[in-house]
């Protein structure tokens, strides 16, 4: 069951100018149910990316990134589920060149076009003849109102499709922006999350969606963590199809750019956040928040140090406040000089600790009240400096154990 | 239940001249359990420590650490289950030295010359009272065949005590060497685990005693991991009564110091595999072994990567060869030049995968009949240098997540 957390209204997700979508049934893994999606961006498109800094990167996302770096004209993306292609070797660099090949074919562009995606189990041969042959199909429904079937059609474990919508003004202009995203495990981004795809129809210049992808995903996708597992097929994907009647935004520090990133950091937080409240097994969305750090990088590792720890993870599960695990996980979370002394923790608006030790005015009730909660947020007060870093994750359940130890079953 | 771990025999535990143990039922967390050790130590005893890493350690660990650096004729450890005395700020520390005070003036000694040591609940107030009402008893009872009591004495959620015992011969001179040790989660040691206690009759100079200890603790306790969460007590302490008829070991490169460190070396090994087969909720015993790193911290970087996962853990919990997982983990270890397209994974004896991918002759038939052991080796081949480095863990289950989620009730 996610945390608060329900299917997105098609209704409310707006269509974008210039992409349309369209999925297949292509029994990729299992049969009877949507596991392949196509989006086709219309000329004058751009797309800009950010994958995963896994070393075993998957063969798509090797190729993704060739392609991105050959062209700025993409215009397509070819998504599949039911399978990684990732520890696949050349077979699997191969087969995601076919996937590639078979669309530009029948889309009448070049391979390097295309921009492949994949996810679902690791070093398992892609079935990429099904997976060819399922493109027609997509192509056969593409459409500017399919985001609630892409959103469906890219989920794994995921419980619910994940998509958000929004609009934003630039000079006059009212802009839209829509995205999708799946993830429920494997989840500890680095740079980017397994899988977000984003579009607006600003127009945007290269180098600034570029820095927009980068900068939303460092605010986003790049603060949440489910299992600590950072995946070998995360990609997330920024595109503006520059359809709107607008001046090219082409300046970082212009007003117009600030709106485009706020509304693109914003619709990126809201899918992130709702990959957490689908975490696998997840009972409750949980806000690690480290202020008064000497940088942002400690804040980070410590709030990923409490957010990783599996105590504190199964003590959210029980609505134990056995809140002295937050503090030994402070403690190793590798701030080597850092004064536990001065160290404050929160629970919401309840101080447990002060200086490092219980606080003599917390009552363990007022504790067990917060710990109850669907919504918690742990504040970590370091007091050594004007820093700050959030991390969004989850608890650990038994159902977490369950769908993964049954996951290819 | 434990993964081929039984409670060790009374009569196998050899008794070390000059070192007897007594314990009690100080009812510190419930009534009705040992939970109170004292380990006495006659004149001309030595004794070395390791202490945990974490910023956040434990009263008795500061104070133990202080008491070590002040004197080197150690004459009492003490040692309570129950309550970690840790996130406890100034009370705690308070309480630590109370605990020193109390058993030194019944064993006639100065405080500095007492260790103690605590684990259980972090940040609840030490019942110091009900400890130091207790220490009569401990000391009633003291005597040299108790190691199987103090096993028990200092469990929490260990399922069965933890003990091990040799002989080896030093210039003619036949000595023992005995240790017990406890833990089952908040399993990540960092320099020593929590807690072990190692005695030997050997006489061994205090500098050869420091690096002994700590190079003991390298080769075991360092080396284990069930959830990753460095505990705030983690303590190893070797003790030598020097009771033996021997010359005094004294010099780092003798061959009477290699028999000595390579006793300690056993022993210390065997407790910290003891402590991952009765790692909470362990149903299976996995070495992760990394070979043909460029240097031994890679390669235990990689191990640890590997025995973190949640979702390797998982795998291994369902019996299920979803081997990619483990390629994965490899992938986000941190090795930012790791070349994945070189790299050999092995179960057991089975070839998974080979220069990145799966291997052509891999039957999943093989990995599925050595997933379902109960005691399984992943060796995974970097092929970049020639050092190696061992991780033990165990699987992560239904039974870490009860366990945990439950602690405190």
């Amino acid at each position: 069951m996610p945390v608060n957390l329900s299917a997105p209204d098609p209704q409310a997700l707006h269509p974008i100018a210039g992409v349309t979508l369209g999925t297949a049934q292509a029994g990729i893994r299992k049969p009877g149910r949507k596991d392949l999606l196509v989006i086709r961006l219309d000329d004058g498109a751009r797309a800009a990316a950010v994958f995963t800094q896994n070393r075993f990167c998957a063969a798509p996302v090797i190729v993704a990134r060739e392609h991105l770096a050959s062209t700025s004209a993409v215009r397509a993306l070819v998504v599949n589920t039911g399978n990684a292609n990732a520890g696949t070797g050349g077979p699997g660099l191969a087969a995601a060149r076919a996937t590639c090949d078979a669309l530009a074919k029948l889309l009448e562009c070049s391979p390097a076009q295309v921009l492949p995606f994949s996810t679902g189990v690791i070093m398992e041969p892609l079935p990429v003849d099904r997976v060819t042959a399922g493109l027609p199909q997509c192509l056969r429904n593409l459409g500017p109102n399919a985001w609630a079937d892409a959103a469906e059609a890219i989920m794994t474990t995921d419980t619910v499709p994940k998509a958000a919508s929004g609009r934003f003004r630039v000079g006059g202009a009212d802009i839209g922006i829509t995205g999708i995203a799946k993830g429920a495990g494997m989840i500890r981004p680095n740079m980017a999350t397994m899988l977000g795809f984003v579009a607006t129809d600003a127009r945007v210049a290269g180098p600034l969606l570029q820095q927009a992808v980068r900068e939303a995903a460092g605010r986003s996708f790049n603060c949440i963590t489910v299992d600590g597992d950072t995946s070998t097929n995360d990609s997330f994907v920024l595109i503006a199809s520059g359809r709107a009647r607008m001046p090219e935004i082409a300046d970082a520090k212009s007003a117009e750019y600030a709106a485009f990133r706020n509304a693109v950091i914003d619709i990126s937080e809201r899918l992130a956040q709702a990959i957490i409240r689908d975490g696998e097994g997840a009972t409750k969305f949980i806000t690690v928040r480290v202020e008064g750090g000497r940088d942002e990088s400690e804040c980070r590792q410590v709030a990923y140090a409490v957010a990783h720890s599996p105590l504190v993870k199964t003590a959210f599960f029980a609505s134990d406040p056995n809140l002295g695990r937050i503090l030994a996980a402070v403690g190793y979370a590798g701030v080597t000089d850092l004064d536990v002394g001065k160290v404050d923790l929160y629970l919401d608006d309840v101080l447990v600790a002060k200086g490092g030790g219980r606080h003599a005015g917390y009552e363990e009730a007022d504790g067990q009240r917060v710990m109850k909660q669907s919504e918690i947020t742990v504040r970590i007060v370091l007091a050594r400096g004007d820093a700050g870093a959030s991390v969004w994750t989850c608890d650990l359940s038994h159902d977490y154990v369950s769908i993964n130890a049954d996951y290819r079953s």
